[in-house]
């Protein structure tokens, strides 16, 4: 890239979570600089957020629509490049609709949509518009996911036969949403996080990491939800048995009320020739298992991986890398495209960062398993055409 | 004890697995004597592999039917005190009958019979003979298992609110039984098996291992059976939605087919106030997770353990035990009760020993599984009535 | 801060390790933004580096001398706040002397100069100057190593009995630097990386971690070197017994020719009323041992930890942090004193990075090192004055 | 065998530790029955020991004296045929020698002797007798370091570089020996336990477990011995730089103050090829670690170990053995020498258990590792001869 890319921001002021994580993802490379943001639908929180990140106050807007509007009467080598949405869910849509109108790149947050009407106008409107839409399902940046993707895409584990996994949290435990803690608010709140709570904010992610790692799609599911904390109105537990594609078998499931686990994502892929297991918690290292060998450990940094793998690494074995470094990973490779996308240049072969049609999936995901478990859970196809 | 009691074991023969695993078990602790057995249907067979044993060549049956009636014709101070069934499965209803019939107690092999029906009749069998009857549900004879137990007997957790017990093991990825190894031979036969392979020969042992730390029992579940071996006759992998009777929901999986894995049965719970997790491959640790407290890692062999742990460790902490370890423990409290039982002596308070009812529970576990998973995984009420 | 620091950089051109860990550390947290830098001695390696940075032409210096002089010659609101030097290990001392006394503070990568000699110029150059020096011992950077120096200062351990910090790598097993790799040429070189290769380089980080831990000082050692690899000038091992002050024992070791570890930093420090240790390459954890209750994990990003320790910290529980971050926490914290410095504010009262002090400990160190294995090892004071 | 081995025992009364671990070890595999003892040097004791242990009472003896000649009296077809010697340090000799110039194989407790002149006096004993004679270094009878020395020996991690083997335990952390804790009190006492404690008890396993794997013999070392627990007579903590004969370097240590620690022995060894690590509190598992390919977790049971790790091997892998099933392959290595020499039959080519020259080594160790921590550790030859 021939200069930093111009990044502004909507969502994230003070007192968020995710703004922040999007921000050193993108500060992590030296890539990228942020120069707007509305950051708060709080005209004044905007400007205070926008003031300790070192924005020119003039480019701390008061809302999207302002900043959408203002940013593309800027001249070219001023206004930004792209925009991080980083907005509970029910806004994604119109915060992405505005911009990608307006001629910008979009990253947005998970899930891209508030439901999968949505999540289908949205892939008209990124289409139509011609730009970059990347969405931050952040856990397939991590290099050694990548690693297990080569290792499957080159018939490594030979046939799929079954993939366990899992997404435990404990965070929601007791109803931190009566305490007026913001991320439990929202999150909670079917007006502002859509059908699902639980499989909705972290069962996504586990939905993608499987789909990314294997290629497999879900055919249908058996979803059973539970709220176990009275008076919650989404379900903060989730069980799903799914079966796939190619005939292979799968327990996927989510939780927010497994106490003491913290964001303790685990993938376990069992293959006709080989298996493996990642682990979120402790990401540098991918272990695959044989029937009749010894079981192996590859490790992060190492020479002996894949080229996916190495080029999404930035330090020796041995010298951790960890979250921020897998978002920034998704940032770099969504900010090659933009720098194509903004200097009219070729885009790489290669995008590898989730996207519309991930979204879709995820949407799909969510609306077939809030069907699948209402009354009962009983096996419902997965729909999302 | 004033004596060692004398064994006789049913099965366990040359290339049998689980007979040796007994046999280690009923030496480990210097308090059981093995005198004589049918260790084999073929009784040159028996009579080889009784004289490895060293025992008597009188005392090596050709039949368990010839073991049970000339054991009762010995005098009351040579004739074994109790029998080890280490069987396939179809027999294990006939030779229990057979010997508590004959006024032997019993240690026998589970799953404890062919189906729920035979199961039923063996309690009234075992209730009439008055005679002591185990089952080596071997897992729960672990010292931190028992800790878990006890952690959980003494609302360290709370109520209860999700159980994840999985146990997948690998090595019936390829069609072993068609090599005529014997171990898969018999597992996957419906004729000696009976109605499950996967879930009736490790399945049960989650099942009892979850319901031995919780005391929940299971009031429906959902039951997703694979067959992946073609040509195999029975399930090799399974996946369970289940709910609990105090309100928890729960996963409970088993699977011969997870290349790799080895005996990896594991269990997570839940609780309001905290959770643990224990691995059944490193058995000397048992861990307890809190919502705001640092995690605890509880190590077998030391004083601040409960009493039931303690009266089941040997070693000091760090000199670590396992498998045959938990499995002599089972078989010292039967052993406790048998020798009270021998000598008319008044039973110990407590019986920590899977006993006929944990058989039924078991029988009925499989049943119900099976009935679910018929066709199409469904929703099935828990019957052992 | 009320505007981003602005950062030189000397060193760290193209085809550089630690240069573009430094950058990464300062990007990170979008506090400090690079505008200058002489990255090579190589004229044209300098302004290709400084290109692909985004740096302004005019700012890609020639040399560091260069540099330092037409920075300090441009206006107040444009020149450099600080200069991070990473550069090997012989010119530490000349390109912090001449930034130092050109009025610019000074992050400088360890260990701080040749020799203790020179260590203790800086001292006298760093006081006079009245500017803010830092010295990137990184590990000291991570939360759940603060955490580990809170517990021992708050007396959790009681008195120190045993530290064990042990440093090996595997990387110089074969002999790399006759193969042109660069980062092996220098380490390798007594000319440029000083009387030591292994303990100079990775030992001194072990050294400093043991002492930011526990404050406890070295008054002698007994050190065994050995340079396995033939033709190679200065150690590749090194083995030492260690006294501390308080009558405390300890080993400490590092090695670069322990083929298949990565960066295998660990430490242990045993006291009379609690122990603990701490793996580098599993930063997130601190485990606490006691005689008599259970072990217990405390995991970073959790509320229950100190101060110093949520501090320095990012993300929630479960979003592993790692090196990069560690890195930053070093930067953060000297970035915070160095605004200071520069707009004359007052200077915080705890200052929570390696300074010159930390760097005359670690040449007294490497030093008294190379003298005891000298020959052969023997017991030699530790002497700095 | 034809027949079970007769076993007697000195020492391991009630309230001993080590010989219940013998005596375990022993029944494991029903190829021993124990038969007679002199279980203490308190007659009464002695007799009530052997009624638990449901030894005849005309067996249990008032003296290891007595027992000798009694035993050697007996019939052939009754007697003895080897005695297992569990006794405190300072007794091993005379107790041994008392058996094996009876005519009586053994199996003593490690250490060897009181000292290194008794080990060599040993020699010619135990060369006279033409018996057999075990030393129960037991660590060197797990599987899994039986395939690291498999491996070492076939040359897969080439020349060995560096050899780090760590023994610390936290139980003498507190003057246990003032509570009358008896396994304390011997321990520490000079007059029992020889001219070591520390090294004596637990670094000499730490050097017989290196021997074992790596062939390789120490020709000097540098000790630094340090008695922490006030009062005490001996080392408690001892920290050894150790040359080996092939030019490798090393660190011994042991620790009887690392509080927190349990049992916590660790080898770790550095080829020019590959290297590998193995941990007492986590048996079943060696890794295996290369510089340019995956780390391997080689694990117990499997098909891909060498012939000794599964000759040594009772279970399928992921059913965990342990501390008991090591010690019981000690035992069954000498049971099966034993049986030969009983039978008069020809000696088994390979003699899997350590012996009396192993006991030597062992005491040259301690005396060695004493001489040079006397006064200040010094470099000093390993003298044996």
């Amino acid at each position: 890239m021939k200069r930093k890319l111009r990044m502004g921001m909507v969502g994230g002021g003070q007192g968020a979570f995710i703004g922040a994580v999007h921000r050193a993802a993108a500060n992590l490379d030296g890539q990228i600089e942020l120069v707007a943001g509305a950051f708060s639908s709080d005209p004044a929180r905007s400007k205070a957020s926008g003031k300790e990140l070192y924005i020119a106050p003039d480019r701390c807007y008061a809302s999207y629509q302002e900043m959408a509007k203002a940013e593309a009467a800027l001249p070219e080598d001023q206004r930004i490049d792209f925009v991080s949405i980083v907005t509970p869910n029910h806004t994604h849509f119109d915060v992405s609709k505005t911009f990608l109108q307006a001629g910008f790149n979009v990253i947005c947050d998970k899930p891209m949509t508030f439901d999968l009407a949505q999540a289908k106008k949205m892939r008209s409107i990124v289409k139509k518009s011609g730009k970059v839409f990347a969405l931050t399902h952040n856990y397939t940046g991590y290099p050694m996911v990548k690693e297990a993707r080569d290792l499957v895409s080159k018939g490594k584990l030979g046939k799929i036969l079954k993939i366990v996994v899992e997404y435990p949290q404990g965070w929601l435990l007791s109803a931190l949403e009566k305490e007026d803690q913001k991320q439990a608010a929202w999150r909670t709140d079917p007006k502002r996080a859509g059908a699902s709570c639980c499989i909705g904010d972290i069962g996504t992610h586990a939905e993608n990491l499987a789909r990314y790692i294997t290629g497999l799609k879900i055919t249908e599911m058996c979803a059973d939800f539970t709220t176990f904390v009275p008076g919650r109105l989404l379900e903060d537990d989730g069980n799903i048995l799914v079966h796939y594609d190619n005939g292979a078998r799968g327990i996927l499931y989510a939780s927010q009320i497994s106490g003491g686990d913290e964001n303790n994502l685990n993938i376990r892929i069992y293959g006709e020739k080989a298996s493996l297991e990642w682990h979120q918690e402790e990401p540098n290292d991918l272990i695959v298992k044989y029937a009749d060998k010894p079981r192996q450990t590859l490790r992060r940094g190492n020479d002996y991986l894949s080229k996916a793998a190495k080029d999404n690494t930035r330090l020796p074995a041995g010298h951790p890398e960890a979250f921020i470094e897998a978002f920034a990973n998704i940032y770099m490779a969504a900010a090659k495209a933009i720098d194509c996308e903004v200097h009219g240049k070729k885009m790489p072969k290669v995008l590898d960062f989730p996207n519309v049609e991930d979204g879709i999936e995820g949407m799909a995901f969510i609306e077939t398993a809030v069907r699948s478990a209402k009354g009962k859970a009983k096996w419902t196809k997965f729909v999302k055409a």
